[in-house]
């Protein structure tokens, strides 16, 4: 089999065949096909497309690329969830201890913000000591203990995965169903989960940007897990303006903290207990969304979740202290709250503008490997739909340095747009893949 | 200026100006765009295209990546010709000192056989001294000093193309109309000629298989002259078959020199016409193709073109005494002549086959860089359309191995079909464009 030759079948819009994929991947990821061909023949799949079995059978070549992490010994059914990316989503935050407070085990690969997204590690790492970096060992390990581990992207971890994304980030090659579709599905494949929740996200704010978009997304990450013999689950959610209120990494993880105690925003809540509760359904503790939806709220409410939550921040390596007493964790120098130009209904607020001026402000990256501020961000006092006064506080921006202060506050006003009729807000939850 | 937006305004199939070619060109030769990425942008160009205007800037681009040969000071219009490839394609031995007898300077960069095509350098180099590693220097001094001038290709001129080259030819994008014109035009036009001749072939011995694909990517060059105000010609001819009876380095040396003493094969002397005489046109030298053919011919029995052979090669460092006496040339140690299996008509002999069977030989290259030898080759005996009996000679293998003898004979056989009623030979010449 010669790398060349499957170029061309991809390149003449042919189908692959299961052995022609994995030779391919198995060899760009030991380098015995060089990345030019690598990048030739990624974008032949952007140009010319992948049927839904050659999707699956690049994701399990990716799976096979490296390590594959078995939880069987240690539980009946491990959960796991994944996002799509957006501004404002510290969903894994709350759900994770919600879903291990409810019985069911959880472990988790996750990873960092980029461009206009935030990620769950940056948000976690605001804790002193909380360890990001644990190994194959720790990670089984920590879910034997307390039924409940988050962690990054190991490189024994389908290494085909970073090999890819790095050379598909350069070539313009990130637009592509299979490959966004095989990318999300090879890591969780490999990271051993039983059953997955995907929130699939749609609107500026996101990767997708249209219904149609997520909801082909959506459906192809399903069929693969199907196909691979994985339960799972997708659920299309707004991302047209930011979930909850906070966006930055300490800011939200205060917001998710609040959250676990029974407050937090509304739609965030919400979206919280859509995205638990088909974890529930999927691992068969609850019969339906509403049964598990009663369930959540009474572990949020009476205190169980949050304990979940500062057992696992402190079983893994995080100081309890910032947990107990949130005013511990990293502060922005200057704190300004911007009011309101005019008086009127919020029709828009641009998800994407408010990611990529937080990331301004230092919370975000423009590229892998950049730092992070975790003190930085921004806090919105009015979402859309909501009417507000002319002078009335809109926003509240976390900063450490004037310049970028006012350049966020500039770019944050451009990001609404105002109506004097009622508006509606965006749907929250859209349709429900199974 | 970034190369991943100029790859994605490809990828999304946009029409890409003159500056984004430019600095993608001059930055893949430069090192300061990866290999990745002009991979990736070489696939988005063969799946999405290039239009006219694009082509010319590629070509362009090219041009300026390197060494631009100035040959005005030098004569007032210099001639050169290009063949697409093919078997038994010895045209510029012939019509280099044809058209330089006849009056018309003739400056020419050529190249080396490849798969089943063989190479003008190669069959040159049957001539022990015979130099075609000339520098710039003295390609322009050659020109001045004898009207005549034929060596390899120098690192000095248009770099881009042996850069882009390389990457198609491991990354499956070859096969590019815009990719093959721009590539052929920037060398030649690079080279300083004032006008051009293509010999586009057509069938299964040429790179292009179909008459549609022949003319298309002959307009295109043309078009491509015409846009940086070079005259341009373009004949479309056969290669269904070899052209004229050899097939092999000094094997067609020798059939050229037949041709330039007023022998050689009736085919191969008429395309030899043709080509040439499409050069005095664009010269000037005369007024139609017929008075061209006359005057040609006259040279051809009259001696003239051969004393100009012979005078080129001597100049250019060949010993003369193996062009007095072609039997000093390099000569195979089997000859072995195959009978006709069968009597009948030849309805088929596939060029491409005869070509990779020269190459099992020994006479070509599987790739770039391996050794030739001079001395191995096929001679035909009959060709499409002729009437053979059983047991006549059909062709005569020149080999140096008895094993290689064998194979060569078995699948030069297979590259025949018979028939029993008359077979018209393929039209030599097709459409002329200009």
């Amino acid at each position: 089999m010669r790398a060349i030759d499957i170029i061309i079948r991809k390149r003449d819009g042919h189908s692959l065949s299961a052995e022609e994929i994995d030779f391919f991947i198995q060899g760009a990821v030991r380098g015995s096909i060089p990345d030019y061909q690598v990048s030739a023949w990624l974008m032949a799949v952007l140009l010319n497309g992948m049927d839904r079995r050659e999707t699956v059978d690049l994701t399990m070549a990716i799976v096979r690329s490296g390590e594959q992490i078995d939880l069987s010994d240690i539980s009946d059914f491990v959960a796991d969830k994944h996002s799509t990316g957006g501004v404002g989503d510290k969903t894994t935050l709350v759900i994770a201890p919600l879903v291990a407070a409810a019985g069911v085990d959880v472990a988790k690969i996750s990873g960092r913000g980029l461009g206009f997204t935030g990620g769950t590690l940056d948000k976690l790492e605001s804790i002193p000591g909380f360890r990001t970096d644990l190994s194959v060992d720790e990670f089984r390990a920590q879910l034997q203990q307390i039924g409940l581990v988050v962690t990054g992207q190991t490189a024994e971890l389908a290494p085909a995965d970073g090999k890819l994304y790095a050379l598909r980030d350069v070539t313009g090659t990130v637009d592509s169903l299979p490959l966004i579709a095989s990318s999300i599905m090879g890591k969780k494949i490999a990271a051993g989960a039983d059953g997955i929740v995907l929130d699939v996200k749609v609107g500026d704010g996101a990767f997708m940007q249209t219904q149609e978009d997520a909801l082909a997304l959506a459906t192809l990450m399903v069929d693969i897990g199907r196909g691979v013999g994985r339960q799972v689950r997708a659920v299309i959610s707004d991302m047209h303006q930011p979930l909850g209120n906070a966006v930055g990494n300490a800011l939200e993880l205060v917001e998710a903290m609040d959250t676990l105690r029974g407050g937090g925003p509304a739609d965030f809540r919400r979206h919280c207990l859509v995205i638990a509760g088909q974890m529930l359904l999927l691992a068969g503790q609850v019969g339906s969304a509403e049964e598990a939806h009663s369930r959540l709220e009474s572990l949020l409410d009476g205190g169980q979740a949050w304990a979940k939550f500062r057992e696992w921040i402190t079983v893994q390596g995080g100081d309890p202290a910032y947990v107990d007493d949130p005013a511990l964790l990293p502060t922005a120098r200057l704190i300004r709250q911007v009011p309101a130009p005019r008086s009127g209904y919020i029709a828009r607020l641009n998800a994407r503008q408010v990611g990529l001026t937080s990331t301004l402000l230092g919370g975000g990256r423009s590229k892998k490997g950049d730092p992070v501020d975790h003190s930085v961000g921004i806090v919105l006092q009015a979402k859309i739909g909501d009417r507000v006064e002319v002078g009335q506080p809109l926003l509240t921006i976390h900063a450490n340095d004037e310049g970028q202060l006012a350049e966020a506050q500039r770019r944050l006003l451009a990001a609404y747009d105002w109506s004097d009729e009622p508006v509606s807000p965006p749907p929250l939850i859209g349709q429900i893949i199974d």
